[in-house]
């Protein structure tokens, strides 16, 4: 019997009136076949996909330490300042917060955005930012509004990497501009400015960065910023770390220092109010010299329409967030950090075969493997892979950030449990540690 | 000058360098032109199109009612529970949910999902749960993980509106199958059939359904799940108005009544719960016959960690909010609503020219405008901007829903409100509406 046939037999007789011919033509489906979309497969995810590779198996004997979960709040050492959590039940009690907010966000604490964020060099009114589903949201919609799938974006290495799993799921190509650890993790800017073409939607700047921990001098992003200006390129500033910043370091907005390169500014509560769970994120749209236009603009807010943004009630509790957490809580946190970075960096660079290299600001630490010392380990995923089965330290090797050779220290643990970390890094190196390569063995002989 | 030379000057002496012609080669762009993408373009909202080109004016002599928000939270008339709020703060007391969550959710609330929205004909583990920024970013994943661009879903008609707002941002065709006024708004059987073809990836169903009120009886629900089942083609069942439906009226999940048919069901805590602006959805994944099988249940969390999903204090508030909100509470609103609903259903059955459908459950009700009668107007556009000109009564006119000649009307506004309106839009039919049609007239000459 001809499949057709077959078909026509198992639906029944309901269809063989009429239009029965015609609906054979189109419904050509005879089995169950569901699968997932391509932007779905091309949703890619390196952290992951690395994480789930690595046999993690702690040695038993020693209590796990992960210095890898880029949230400050694991370790209950960093909670969040009262104040924050009193506006939020504030906000519940209002009773005014549980409806729909507009797409954009609550005007009143777009307002308390644009208050808080504005510089007299760049200043900004409530219609110039959007909140969002957390930063991440943010990067997604600057990203959505500014590339066509075919375009590219320029995007730092070793940096952040939803925005490469964002961009490629959408048919967006990623080209990686190259950070230079020898000079704190500046931007290559001449690798950078190789790489713009005529499809170069935007370039994606971090700062300060993650997985780095660098602040770019003010200098420095005024030469970023020459950059974009000459190749008239848009820029995305995520600046989820701004103001986490170590003391003595000054942290300039990338807006502030320019009037002709429009920028979206992403950021959020995430970090600096360590609450990376609630999802309040925003994007400051900066355009002095009015390139965006109006256009930039109904873009961002018709896809904001999409799924809608923030929470209400973390809305409703924002301007009290941003106006009334007293200064010391940040100060705290800061010092804590830079202690914490202290610590580790003066340990691990006593350490024959390491490189940390000494961050400013954000919650992260760098450090290089000398590999040729370590000839037990093929690379920095088998190093830090290692590092867990024998001490139970488990750290992200940095190929997570498409920087092989390397691996990343979150530092908001705490310091007992940074300075064991570091001790049992120690051992693991001394172990492992042979002075002289093979390959310069090999070119002994 | 030529253009290459000028773009050489402009860049100055440090890019004459060696490199400086294969730069020149790339970097086209001379001057800042930077558009919306195409995304982003294709973001359209066909309520804010329709009603950003009305004249909204109302009469000053006459308080504005607007009965176009669906928003049940505006009026204050149906506030949340006591202990969904004390929940929240519970939540943010603990001090427990301020990190981030799993993309796809805390685990404890995914089950918590799950024990709620099971039954013995449909069981939920906490792994079919995915909890999500509101309903509204459950459809997105959902259309995301079944429908590739040039791939057609079919959508319901009249429907709400963001099912073609998603679809065609993506490049995904949407087809309209009809549902039938005459029947209570049930689905034109052989409409939908006809429309289905080899890309067709899913079949949107809307019960109870936003903007018709209406709910399915059992067996008509089978009946569109037998279409499903024999072109073989996924359902997604936006189920958010579930369980609001009018004392009498039963409203079984499509889950519940199909184990070929693979179901992702989207849901959340809007509307049953009166907290629209807290965005907490779900989708709860329905395979019984593992058709979905492990593919789409990966490409769904894949795509969760584009943006991460819901709020942590609303996803640490879930378990007691679904467990502890007392059942006279949902049923406090749901006599509200049919009150109100029977209230304007009387009032406007009684008016010649209109023809009100009595909803059984949502919180909606359409309203059919005999346009012959009222030659006044040309369409559903006209007749409700004039309705505010004159009466300051706001209806949503049909058209935002694809349904021309009606509007609808959301019974959610205290009862006074209702009744005014009620009788306003009464004053205005009498005043508009002609005993004899031109069209008739014309057919008479
Ligand atoms: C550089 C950077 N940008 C953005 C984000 C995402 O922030 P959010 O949690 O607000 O989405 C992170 C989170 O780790 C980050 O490190
Ligand atoms: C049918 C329907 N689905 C989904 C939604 C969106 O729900 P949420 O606000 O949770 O995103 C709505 C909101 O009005 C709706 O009417």
């Amino acid at each position: 019997m001809s499949l057709t046939l077959q078909l026509l037999r198992r639906r029944g007789p309901e269809l063989m009136g009429s239009r029965s011919s015609t609906k054979l033509l189109k419904s050509r489906r005879q089995r169950w076949e569901v699968k997932p979309s391509e932007m779905a497969n091309n949703t890619l995810n390196p952290i992951r996909a690395i994480v789930d590779g690595m046999k993690l198996t702690p040695n038993p004997d020693k209590p796990m330490i992960a210095l890898s979960i880029g949230d400050p709040t694991v370790f209950g050492n960093l909670p969040t300042d009262g104040s924050v959590l009193q506006a939020m039940k504030d906000a519940i009690d209002s009773q005014k917060y549980n409806g729909y907010a507009p797409s954009v966000g609550y005007l009143k604490s777009r307002q308390a955005v644009a208050n808080f964020c504005s510089c007299p060099e760049a200043p900004l009114e409530a219609e110039d930012v959007i909140l969002t589903s957390g930063c991440s949201q943010a990067i997604d919609l600057a990203i959505s509004v500014l590339c066509n799938p075919g375009d590219n974006i320029l995007v730092p290495c070793p940096g952040f990497s939803l925005y490469k799993t964002l961009a490629v799921s959408m048919g967006i190509k990623v080209k990686l501009y190259n950070l230079l650890p020898e000079k704190s993790w500046e931007v290559d800017l001449q690798h950078m400015e190789s790489l713009i073409d005529e499809r170069t939607s935007c370039i994606i700047v971090t700062n300060p960065s993650n997985p780095c921990g660098s602040v770019f001098t003010k200098e420095h992003l005024q030469k970023i910023l020459k950059v974009a200006s000459r190749h008239c390129v848009p820029i995305l500033a995520d600046e989820i770390y701004s103001d986490m910043v170590f003391p003595g370091c000054s942290c300039p907005s990338m807006a502030s220092l320019s009037s002709d390169v429009p920028i979206l500014s992403c950021g959020g509560l995430a970090k600096r109010w360590l609450v990376p769970g609630w999802r309040m994120g925003w994007i400051l749209i900066h355009d002095r010299n009015n390139v965006f236009g109006s256009e930039i603009r109904q873009g961002l807010v018709k896809l904001s329409q999409r799924i809608l943004g923030a929470c209400s009630i973390v809305q409703g509790a924002l301007e009290s967030i941003l106006n009334n957490t007293p200064q010391s809580f940040y100060n705290k946190t800061i010092s804590f950090l830079k202690s914490n970075s202290e610590i580790c960096f003066n340990e691990l660079s006593t350490i024959p075969g390491l490189n940390p290299i000494m961050p400013s600001g954000a919650m992260y630490l760098m450090v290089g493997i000398d590999l040729e010392h370590f000839p037990d380990f093929k690379n920095d995923v088998d190093f830090t892979e290692r590092l867990v089965t024998e001490q139970s330290v488990f750290c992200l090797p940095a190929s997570a950030f498409e920087y092989p050779n390397f691996f990343r220290i979150v530092v908001t643990v705490p310091e007992e449990m940074m300075l064991e970390a570091c001790s049992r890094i120690r051992e693991f190196c001394q172990r492992h540690y042979r002075p002289c390569s093979r390959d310069s063995n090999d070119l002994d002989q």
